[in-house]
């Protein structure tokens, strides 16, 4: 999406290390949860990392007050700009409210009620665009220029990819501390920040762990771009439940670090992310919007080897709206085996 | 109910540290959660005890294991009887499980479908009974001396009482390493295990802390016996959707423990149970049964003064089936202000 014919330099490892420092205290370590009765049922130990419970309800609040506490006095003054369906709103909307700067944050006008509503309550203002006919990024970079603000973008940031790759991070020395070695991680994928991040952490910190991204079907743009060695653009027209995993193809930084790192992509339907989100919701005792199970639908669509392994999924957000989870909850079969 | 003449000793904080000390490990640490969007809608910090999050889905694991794990070898030979509405169920099942025992539970017919399967799932029998018209002790108790096992009992009981102490011994130490002074800690209460565990646990080391016991409406026995400092009855007949607080009198033990450490009791109805349920799983993005969300209810209720407080909620349960939480969040109104 992001055209930058100069890319910016990458993250490294020592990028996300001092992410951590950053966010120590003000984003929370979420916890790795599990179910032996799940895993009992898959055949194998799933460990779910619960970034639901992360400040304003999903991972993107990491990347938003990574990139936020870089702000010079002048550009905290000048306020920042951003594009999202929701959860980089509501992360940088907090964010900007912790630094202090204001925020503008052009959302999609379907984008869910949840997002919306708490993208304004942490103080944020908000502007349409029309996901069909709208180009966001260009819009947020017309305000910006006209503003003299900082265009926070959601992935292709070398600050919010290395601040999302702090998941990664707090999941190797999880498993450290739990005497466990990591056979596969599986993380949501939309633009690639926090699948990227998580393999560059990963990589260096807890080797022989293979990092998959996984993509609603018909958006699986970084599985088709990791199987050709180069950036794919899927051709559109495509429908899923998954809002925030709406990109037709991964960023050019994302992708640079992806690429050697992520050991594939994995698509998942929107049936197998209804049933990873009753299956966390019974199991788990955890909210998850759709977009934030598809890792763990992955898993239970039998979508990657697990016999006897031991996997980690990032549960990446919670902000679903009620209408929606009741809907799933209520037409889903119970129990689910 | 246990009508014990000559009564047990009660537990004492040091039956609480060392429980902590046998649960390492196997029981969960569970996070104190929190979201900032809340605490400005109610105008007070309060810090959520996720328990839902807890093995077997609350926190009834605890007191079970504790107890379970200072079985004798003869006595693991034997097995275990207990009786519960289905969280006791799960948390004896696991640990039975895990301690190497048969477990035999008496469960009410009408328990929710979640509860039953689980209990089963985790190796246990089940047997029924039914609320009105028999007597769960004197069945569980006579099946007990016919096969020579031992009576785990959901609350009068010293080991169990200091397992679920230990919710109460976490909060203390993870304020501690907040900063944070708790001015309260709201409990749900049933026989009053938890409540008076918890009561022991902050008494000594959070002094300054109250801590409150909340109780549906119409099953408010802990609030009347601490108001009349002597264990009173209640009425009965009443209707309330918190299947696992349907007791109609403290147990003798848990109220000797109570007294003079719980602050006092609270009532919640049924609709500002529903309410916390919504809640919890929007601003907190956790699964909370009716049961398990009491003590949240009774802060959105104004049951309690709040203002400018720091308060600690304890999220006991999340063993709801998903029709149940379907409806209360197709039905209540949102967003909630």
């Amino acid at each position: 999406m992001s055209c930058n014919s100069h890319a910016p330099e990458p993250p490294t490892l020592a990028d996300i290390e001092e992410a951590a420092g950053r966010l120590e205290g003000r984003a929370l370590i979420t916890p790795l949860v599990e179910s032996p009765l799940l895993n009992r049922r898959l055949g194998c130990r799933v460990l779910a990392k619960a970034e639901v419970l992360q400040r304003t309800g999903s991972f993107k609040f990491r990347g938003a007050l990574n990139r936020l506490s870089k702000l010079t006095a002048v550009e905290r003054r000048m306020g920042v700009v951003a594009y999202s369906s929701g959860n980089h709103a509501q992360g940088v909307a907090l964010a900007a409210r912790i630094v202090g700067t204001p925020a503008t944050i052009f959302m999609p006008k379907d984008a869910p009620a949840t997002k919306l509503l708490n993208t304004r309550r942490y103080g944020a203002v908000v502007r349409f665009y029309d996901r069909a006919t709208e180009n966001r990024e260009e819009m947020a970079e017309a305000l910006a220029s006209e503003r003299g603000a900082v265009v926070v973008r959601p992935y292709e940031d070398r600050d919010v990819i290395a601040g999302q790759g702090t998941v990664g991070l707090e999941i190797a020395n999880q498993a450290r501390r739990l005497g466990i070695h990591l056979d596969a991680v599986l993380v949501p994928c939309g633009g690639g920040g926090l699948s990227a991040g998580t393999a560059l952490a990963l990589a260096e910190t807890s080797p022989g762990t293979r990092v998959y991204a996984v993509e609603p079907q018909g958006f699986d743009d970084m599985a088709r771009s990791l199987a050709a060695d180069e950036r794919k653009r899927i051709a559109g027209g495509g429908h899923s439940m998954c809002d925030a995993l709406l990109m037709p193809e991964p960023g050019a930084l994302t992708f640079a670090v992806a690429r050697g790192r992520l050991a594939g992509g994995l698509a998942v339907g929107d049936p197998a992310t209804r049933r990873a989100m009753v299956t966390a919701f019974s199991d788990l005792k955890l909210a998850v919007e759709p977009s934030g199970a598809v890792a763990l639908a992955a898993v239970l669509a039998g979508a990657i080897e697990t016999a006897g392994r031991t996997l980690a999924v990032v549960l990446t957000g919670g902000n679903v709206d009620p209408e929606t989870f009741s809907e799933v909850l209520a037409s889903e079969g119970w129990p689910p085996d």
